[in-house]
């Protein structure tokens, strides 16, 4: 069995991005082409393109493709100065994932590298893109083959939000080692929780793990912890937006509700993502700044209001687990107790 | 202040019922009226008319309304053979909730009188039916008065789905104490998470406390957890669909999670109904069956798909939350500790 889930970035012949357009999903598969800054930054914002591996490719390559072109009478340093402003503008998109900042330092390194060195700067930053996106690939990868032995024969296992194929330059992370495990004829079932408000475990996860072969059960939010009492699910594996130096984890909103379920009925929660998801100037939770997104996000779907105008609206987009709820995290270094991550960094 | 919310439910001239339709709102304020048993047993299905206390009273005035006209040439045996078919028909639409049960027995009871001592037997189950209503709004007042001193002066508290006026025939059970405070200057501030899938939270309470000029701050169900720990909640107050006699509840689905939360943040969580939902015969929450709905309440949302078509579905409507998660139980009789149930039945 293979995996064949389409790819959710891409390059276009002439190094503009193209993305699989993420909030027209399941309803449409439409793909689209960002050419500049800007553009990739609405894409960002507006969730076209997320899950944090793939939002510090995307802005990556689009640093890459976009900022990098050379403008008539321009020079070096013009163009350098274009690169850097390109970075802090998406570095802004979004606070709480980490991989961004991480992937636009490297880019800005580089750039300036080049510059320095005098390489040509366009095709030293699509090499640098390039880089980061089959790195996330690799390290994907490498995370599928250190969890799937955590996964029983036939179990069924629990994730939520979508840290799958869509979320990354490869087969995702928390989805990995159920996709390492199918892969290997290990029949995992997973349970989704539909993760409102945005639903990216009905619309993506539910989505990519049905077109790869592998049976799923949604279920809403609301339902995760009766779920776990009833007893089928023997492992939970979530990814991370950002992980601090003391092993707690920012994760889509609802992680946590989760890994409290996990704890009451005895089950491991695994934290699956890569090695630069980890922050090591953030000393715990309570230092990640969490992004409050738009009251609209839970007052109406699709255009179809739920809520009465007027009400008050609470909309964190992540959470933070508290390192003592976690089993173990999987990164492409290994699996780790939570309380050994300044390890795995330092 | 007074609280003015529209009710739910009341008789037309002649004796039919008269209801809001609640799969309309926030949209729309529309209300319908059931003239046959079938009419009212499918908006008791389709949710049009819910809440555990609500379906109790609609369909005790839906039984009285239409099962007790008199057909042509019908003698009363006959008549009093179709108010128990209506009576069975009723008892059939929601499997979880035991008030509907309790008041369906109390009108088969009272035509078996009215018939057996000549009286009337359409007034008498008119009779009847007004009864349980009164009765039923008496009890949300007193459920009200014995809650509001649990909520400290300008608390912030949270409650799940909707167990307020909408779900009964006064005030609410778990909004009842919010009421209470609020018409009292207490100045109770309620997080109001949206409950998936059929969004009671959101659709409904949101909406009528809103209207009656309580703050209301709407969160997504997968929020509940991370509230709990931002330390601003004081009491959690629910609803109960059915109440077993070790203390065990079933309420809608989410309450277990609620109720995990609140216990690792040391949270009081109290559980409100009418004496009427405590089932001597239900000896734990094991023994509680629970309805399972439709698939599509998860996969779409007003015709619009949000998961791929042929994925798994487990949509339970209602779930448990064991007895020693519960801080007390707040009916009309008293407030007291689950494991002291059993005492306030007898």
């Amino acid at each position: 069995m293979h995996v064949t889930i389409p790819s959710p970035i891409s390059w276009t012949a002439d190094h503009a991005v193209q993305i699989l357009d993420q909030t027209l999903l399941p309803e449409e598969e439409r793909y689209v082409e960002l050419r500049t800054v800007e553009e990739l930054a609405e894409a960002i914002r507006s969730l076209r393109v997320r899950g944090a591996p793939l939002i510090g490719i995307a802005a990556a390559m689009g640093v890459a493709g976009a900022a990098s072109q050379p403008r008539n009478a321009e020079g070096e340093q013009e163009r350098l100065q274009r690169v850097r402003e390109a970075c802090e503008l998406l570095a802004a998109t979004r606070p709480t994932a980490v991989n961004l900042k991480w992937a636009l330092d490297r880019m800005c390194l580089r750039a300036e590298r080049a510059v320095q060195e005098g390489e040509n700067l366009k095709d030293s930053l699509v090499a640098e893109a390039t880089a980061i996106w089959e790195e996330d690939r690799r390290m994907c990868q490498r995370i599928g083959e250190l969890g799937a032995p955590l996964i029983p024969s036939g179990a069924t296992v629990c994730t939520v939000c979508n840290a799958g194929a869509l979320a990354t330059g490869g087969m995702g992370t928390a989805l990995a080692p159920i996709y390492v495990r199918h892969q290997a004829g290990g029949a995992p079932h997973v349970i989704v929780p539909e993760t409102r408000p945005l639903l990216q475990g009905s619309r993506l996860t539910a989505w990519e793990l049905h077109r790869s072969g592998v049976p799923v059960t949604l279920i809403s939010d609301s339902m995760v912890a009766s779920r776990l009492r009833l007893g089928d699910v023997r492992a939970v594996f979530v990814g991370a937006d950002r992980i601090a130096r003391n092993g707690d984890v920012a994760n889509k909103i609802g992680t946590y509700g989760l890994a409290l379920a996990a704890r009451a009925h005895h089950v491991p929660f695994y934290v699956a993502a890569p090695s630069s998801t980890v922050d090591p100037a953030t000393p715990n939770g309570a230092a990640i700044p969490i992004e409050e997104r738009a009251p609209e996000e839970i007052m109406a779907w699709r255009g179809h209001r739920s809520a009465p105008p007027g009400v008050g609206v609470w909309n964190p987009a992540f959470d933070v687990t508290p390192a003592e709820l976690i089993t173990a995290i999987i990164t492409d270094r290994g699996v780790v107790e939570p309380k050994n991550m300044a390890r795995v960094i330092d």
